[in-house]
């Protein structure tokens, strides 16, 4: 693992790391937010997934989080939207499939199949260079995301029971079987069986009896995705039906942008703090 | 006055602008987060000047004070750095000097002096635009920046007395004449006589007689620029002699950049707010 750099904040340190993946076959950045109680001993992680464009630098910057983090000693962990430099012909043709865009599965359709792995990346290996490197107690792990992430979130927590112990989304792509940039990614990635898209979409998940720990997701009502892409109404509709605790919270005046994320994000970390210490 | 973009943050409105300016010749880009209290009435203005290279938008992305701002009931006001699209040749030669490198005052030579008027604009123009568009009390105004800015907020303070009810700066460019990018800025702009260099300098105003109120100022120790380009100490010793009031914080492990900012944006808020209220 190579460090990229390290900055000083709230007492801890904002860090960014590249380090060569085995699952992906590339390098891969991620960031890594230390808050000071890391200098004594292992503290929860809480792995945040950004959405469509965004990078490992992206959440660091613009969520406004690690005054949180520091407060509750928790470590943030960014991972990159998708791999990079991966030489596939049309991989930067668009914003909302390909590069900064792997939607947190592994793909199984060519050309994508080899590189773009990100559930295997998160889930595992991610996972695994933490606990090696970082003052981690991974068996406290969280994972929470905005937009496609919040889709990786919700979906990784659902296939992986037990993995994560807290779980949060802000603005998911909450079914993506159901909208347009769910439909790109999906038979792009998994091709045109729609049973393997359900494996892979929050909303089928819960229908089909997977469950998670008590959710929170919030949801702004001036998102400009929301009608469209987002459909968290589906979602909680399947919760409901499914006995899947579900706290949704839609903010009047609020887009899909950073501004609404730092507004709400406090909260996050403390529905996070709160089930990673129970 | 064109809207830009507004985002709802924190019970507020974090909102991009632009307007033709009649100092600079040219339209002008500013940031105004408006805390949920403007909405009763008139609030408190707090300017903050960015440092070299940045825009209108990087301390409303980076520094996380909408929060703080929220809480204090603060209106922030975020300017750009220089003026944009001057088609003066030169202007993007380097990155620290013409765009992005207006240094908050109005230049004397040829060929910056009928643009590159950002003292002017900062303390004149914008402070009208911001009385007439906003719910602004613009007799409880402060001014607060970053390096270029830290500078352009303790001169422009010294060099306006009463106009700023309070001031602070974060690791601020300090001695001017005494550094590389203060040597490069005030030769450009300002040509070479020595005194006319003096009348920008923070450390040679308070040597020379000039008052602000009582100033916060933060300086990280492992900040790169440290040694050659800010100089606080001897503004600190400046300020010890004339008895001008300064509290000086160093911080052992920060650097120069936004990571750093936002860990004590949050005193400088509260520093600000406090004065602006007495």
């Amino acid at each position: 693992m190579e460090r990229l750099s390290e900055h000083a904040c709230f007492g801890g340190t904002q860090g960014f790391y590249r380090h060569d993946s085995e699952v992906i076959g590339l390098p891969m950045k991620f960031g890594v937010y230390l808050p000071p109680q890391a200098a004594k001993g292992p503290v929860p992680v809480l792995v945040y997934l950004a959405g469509l464009t965004c990078t490992e630098e992206t959440f660091a910057i613009k969520a406004h989080a690690q005054e949180h983090a520091a407060r509750h000693g928790l470590m943030l962990v960014t991972p990159d939207t998708s791999p990079r430099g991966t030489g596939v012909a049309g991989a930067d043709a668009a914003w909302d499939f390909g590069d900064g865009a792997g939607f947190y599965l592994d793909a199984t359709q060519a050309p994508w199949a080899q590189r773009w792995r990100m559930a295997t990346y998160v889930t595992l290996e991610l996972q695994s260079i933490v606990a090696r490197e970082f003052p981690a107690d991974t068996a406290r792990t969280g994972l929470f995301g905005h937009s496609m992430g919040g889709h990786g979130a919700l979906t990784l927590a659902l296939r992986n029971p037990g993995l994560y112990r807290s779980v949060s989304a802000i603005a998911p792509i909450a079914a993506p079987s159901q909208c347009p940039w769910g439909h790109k990614a999906f038979s792009g990635y998994l091709g045109d069986d729609r049973a393997a898209w359900a494996a892979h979409d929050a909303t089928e998940l819960v229908k089909s009896g997977a469950k998670a720990p008590p959710l929170l997701v919030d949801q702004g009502l001036a998102d400009k995705f929301l009608a469209e892409q987002l459909h968290p109404h589906l979602f909680e509709e399947a919760c409901r039906a499914a006995g899947q605790p579900l706290t949704l919270r839609r903010h009047e005046g609020c887009d899909h942008g950073y501004y609404f994320i730092q507004t709400v994000v406090g909260d996050h970390m403390a529905h996070h703090a709160k089930q990673l210490s129970a």
